[in-house]
């Protein structure tokens, strides 16, 4: 009987935490209200209580699975390739296609890159994996001769970040520029654009 | 006397916004309380009655003065060149520029992406001319055949997404990847990878 009621408490601690991202992602770490995500799972505050002790601790929780997932998948892209540039670019892709399929997931990364408020005094509590995947990767292209010697906080911020913009900015730029993030055609033509650039930001100067 | 009491007025107004600026920055629209902006003003919430009839009147009154302030540095940019890609980099610097300076815009930007709440049924009520300066000067470019037939809004999603990573993300990457976006040999260098990667996002395929 054990694993059955096991198996009962772990889903309903997924339905509270995928409830929960969407609540953090829709109104942000300080208006989203645990009613509102017992509301979604369609059970009470206190069965919330139960598997996390409060706000924060849930919200932690939602940070963590992202980032973990997020790394995971980007792992799987530096794995599958040999080259700098290679893994390089299946990190990215990595990044790309966990955001498209997780749009939640954009929206709260997106907001802890504005707010402090949830992550203060650690804001890379649980992102510093994906960060070191950067660092790795960049750092090993740049050992190579394959890569100029860039900072990978800049690849970060200057190609990184558009996945995230393009996942979160579908509906953000008016209704006649409104675009299907998840669109096969949309995706393969903004990939191309992320390649190209990612190329470009990593080009020993001999190689433009 | 009228002229001197409608200066002091005027300087409580320019006072009200910045620090409602500075609220809204750091906690989001949600959370921000007109008392929060009255007591960095050093008045009473009455007063900022008398002069913004709500949070919503407030907070459309900085969105509104940052994307027009954005604007008239991206105009300059532009107008001071001939080239489209001269054009398109000066628009970009412009971006970067007032950015770079008002780091508390950009973290509205940052949230205005993630967030639909301030901006319910028109998200780019006042950012629409920024996306407009952009399509123009991208569209011209594709009209002298300079540039490739790249959407203008890859080039936001891709491009120019970049500066406000560089500049809300200086104390986001944890203490040991810290930095001052305002240092003027990070923004150099920030500088130089923006411009390459805009050079690579709008070449034709030929020029590659």
């Amino acid at each position: 009987m054990k694993p059955v009621r096991h198996a009962r408490g772990e889903a309903t601690r997924q339905a509270i935490l995928e409830a929960a991202e969407t609540v953090f992602a829709e109104v942000g770490f300080a208006t989203a209200r645990l009613e509102d995500v017992a509301a979604a799972v369609g059970i009470r505050r206190p069965s919330i209580i139960y598997y996390f002790a409060n706000k924060q601790e849930l919200y932690d929780a939602v940070e963590e699975d992202i980032f973990a997932c997020m790394h995971q998948q980007a792992l799987k892209g530096i794995a599958a390739n040999d080259k700098p540039i290679d893994r390089l670019l299946g990190l990215l892709d990595g990044w790309l296609d966990f955001l498209v399929a997780r749009p939640s997931a954009a929206r709260i990364i997106q907001r802890l890159v504005a707010d402090v408020t949830p992550r203060r005094g650690n804001p890379t509590q649980f992102s510093n994996i994906l960060l070191r995947d950067v660092e790795m990767v960049v750092n090993e292209g740049i050992a190579a001769g394959d890569f100029r010697p860039i900072p990978p906080m800049h690849v970060v911020n200057a190609v990184g970040s558009s996945s995230l913009f393009y996942v979160c900015n579908g509906k953000q730029l008016g209704s006649n520029r409104s675009y299907d993030a998840a669109d096969p055609k949309e995706l393969e033509s903004f990939r191309e654009l992320l390649h190209l650039l990612t190329r470009a930001a990593v080009a020993p100067a001999t190689a433009r």
